[in-house]
């Protein structure tokens, strides 16, 4: 179809820690974003240990792949296991210098630290000296934590960027990344993305997959990189089209939006989140919540979103019978004739929420997390929700939901996210 | 020092949604954790996109990298972009044959899932012959969802073992993939894992690292990997020795403790919300939360392990003043003498909280979470904490939480349940 290529970037990320399972890497999901927003196609994001030689075989597989562009996270710590700044410096075939004017910003950072937690000394010393050792000829990034961060040129490619670990630094870092003149030269000759997306609620993966068989007996999207991924009741689509092919994108989308309307929840790539805060605004609507199973969840994604006081009104945690009744007003004898697990006290819940905080739209979430506590007439995952409004709306559903306790709890906020943006969207 | 080696492995995350950002991968770090528990050394993860020569040359990497094992997740759906099957069974020189009994066993759960839900038809149809499909001579392993999982021997190595995307549906498949004979032979010559770890709470990376050197001048410590890892306010350090170098972790892990001792949190690997439901559980105490800036995350991690029901009361979300004076009885002076945010207010959330619920112990958190709100007295970050007991205690904190809107709320719940920990922990 003559549609262009895109230029691929890769993201490296080191650290054993991430290998042994000690923790989740934010790094990788937040670069990869970043690249295919600026119009790269990612090739892989690495994930690997503080060593050596499999940190050089991580960068050689990117040159190779034909990646113009490397980004790095970690490894530049006080630690001796953090040696990214040597490695680059090795691939790119120079040699580490002390960067005095380096070592004397970061020493005046360490002397703040040193100052508020009283700790400092040699340790802190010999920290301040190896985070100042730079590549020759690299370009060095101001530390937004105590690290910083480096632009590496190598001949022949690919340009590295070298960023610091945790993810606030990282972040912190990336804007000035971009400003360094080698990057600022190689984005300008990436062609803009133009990526499109939908998000449905309640539609199976298969669904999909049969539209776009539909679709592609009638043209070739070939050039559209199309993939569905399913994030635990939300199905998303992403259309990422090659330069030129942002027309065949644009029909797929579409025909997509067309064809499943009833289950789409957005076809630009807004949030549920953003949906349902701006349904709220838009009525000058105050949500509050009454949570069992859940236990504060709902609340605390509501609350999320900066700005959200203005929509939040609060909301209570009854985990108990006894919580119930004393803070959201369920009466006792609801619960002993249906259960605390019931649609009844959902409702009840959701009212007792809307009237004790003065809110114009209530929710209330009981049901069985698990893994224990479930019966044949309510087994694990069964999970009643009700809405009601001011305005005289009930929304109510007690479905049962898969996975584990985790899985249950996740779906249920998921749901009742949907369940709160169906009663404040417009009719 | 003679110590052994461990046997490498590898893991292939495949999805192009994870390369766009769109999605967190959960199944690298889960994955991880399992084979190095099981005693291998994790020489990568590696997050490929849906494009069949980078899977490839995913796969050909981790050979090439000696890796005895690869483990892969993703790329078995219904979808076109699904290809996980076919570039197994080409790495391992093999045709992809119908395994007929599996595909009579996946109609049966899509027969089930369509009468539910109301979607079938020939959708599901090609969904199922495609999910049937099996390299020649790999081992089937039943579905989970509606995907098999497959074990694939390759002549020469690695042995592969492809799982499902969907977390739930990975990890419900993993102990049929361990009991698999090929994989229980492979197992069988794995040195058993004797991984140890120290978790801290208020101690910077720096002060580890001097101590790390300190010993390093006393004896070699070359057979332990040794890594540290700042998760928020928590530092956990693991020393994972080679076969063999078993006494030398033992004794640096006793190092370790004994320096650190005023900041150790756990020197077994015991992480702080279990700690904290020992201690709860070891006094008989309930637990009732009044959050403000946090939003009820502190009481959803309180609520997130199984069992939580014995010791939390439950919580209130008091985002509004009004709610904090109607629901846990903060009086409307206090707020107007001392503000929102202040020592005074979140005393009298935990107060509050304990009465409220009838809980033996209350915390209070009120903050500035920003980006907006932050004043010179109370700029963006400042959260006051408080817990109280009912046999008196009485613990306040008030510090400036360093970071983004959501890390300060992330610290801040953090922080709660060190504070909480505190209180209850024995004396």
């Amino acid at each position: 179809m003559g549609a262009g290529v895109r230029p691929r970037a890769a993201v490296v990320v080191t650290g054993s820690e991430l290998l042994t399972g000690t923790i989740s890497d934010r790094n990788g999901p937040w670069l990869s974003r970043e690249l295919a927003a600026l119009g790269f196609e990612v090739a892989h994001v690495q994930l690997v240990g503080d060593r050596p030689g499999d940190l050089t075989r991580a960068l050689q597989l990117a040159a190779e792949d034909g990646c113009v562009l490397v980004v790095t996270s970690g490894g530049l710590g006080p630690t001796a296991d953090d040696l990214t700044g040597a490695v680059v410096a090795e691939f790119a075939g120079v040699d580490l210098v002390l960067d005095e004017a380096m070592q004397a910003r970061i020493a005046g950072i360490l002397a703040g630290f040193a100052a508020r937690t009283g700790f400092g000394g040699p340790a802190l010393e010999a920290a301040n000296r190896k985070q100042a050792m730079v590549p020759r000829g690299a370009l060095a990034l101001d530390p937004v934590g105590t690290a910083p961060g480096l632009v590496v040129s190598r001949p022949g490619g690919p340009l590295v960027v070298v960023l610091p670990g945790p993810p606030r630094e990282l972040q912190g870092m990336w804007p000035a990344a971009l400003a360094a003149a080698p990057v600022r030269e190689l984005l300008a000759g990436v062609p803009a993305a133009s990526a499109r997306s939908l998000r449905y609620f309640g539609l199976p993966e298969s669904e999909i997959a049969a539209t776009l068989r539909e679709i592609e007996t009638q043209q070739d999207v070939s050039d559209v990189e199309i993939t569905t991924c399913l994030r635990r009741s939300e199905l998303e689509v992403d259309l990422r089209p090659l330069p030129g092919a942002e027309p065949v994108a644009a029909a797929v989308h579409a025909e997509l939006a067309a064809k499943h309307a009833r289950h789409l929840v957005s076809a630009d790539g807004t949030s549920t989140d953003e949906l349902l805060a701006a349904a709220l605004r838009e009525r000058g609507w105050t949500v509050a919540t009454g949570e069992s199973c859940t236990g504060g969840m709902l609340a605390a994604r509501l609350v999320d979103l900066a700005g959200s006081s203005e929509y939040v009104a609060g909301g209570v945690v009854a985990y108990s019978n006894a919580a119930k009744t004393d803070l959201l007003g369920v009466p006792a004898e609801l619960i002993a004739a249906h259960g605390a697990v019931s649609p009844e006290v959902a409702r009840a819940l959701a009212d007792g929420a809307r009237e004790r905080f003065g809110a114009d739209v209530g929710i209330g979430i009981t049901g069985v997390a698990g893994p224990g506590g479930g019966t044949e007439a309510k087994p694990v995952g069964y999970v009643c929700f009700c809405v009601t409004t001011g305005d005289g709306q009930v929304i109510a559903r007690d479905p049962r939901l898969p996975g584990s306790r985790a899985d249950i709890r996740e779906r249920a906020t998921d749901a009742g996210m949907h369940l709160l943006l169906r009663a404040a969207s417009p009719r």
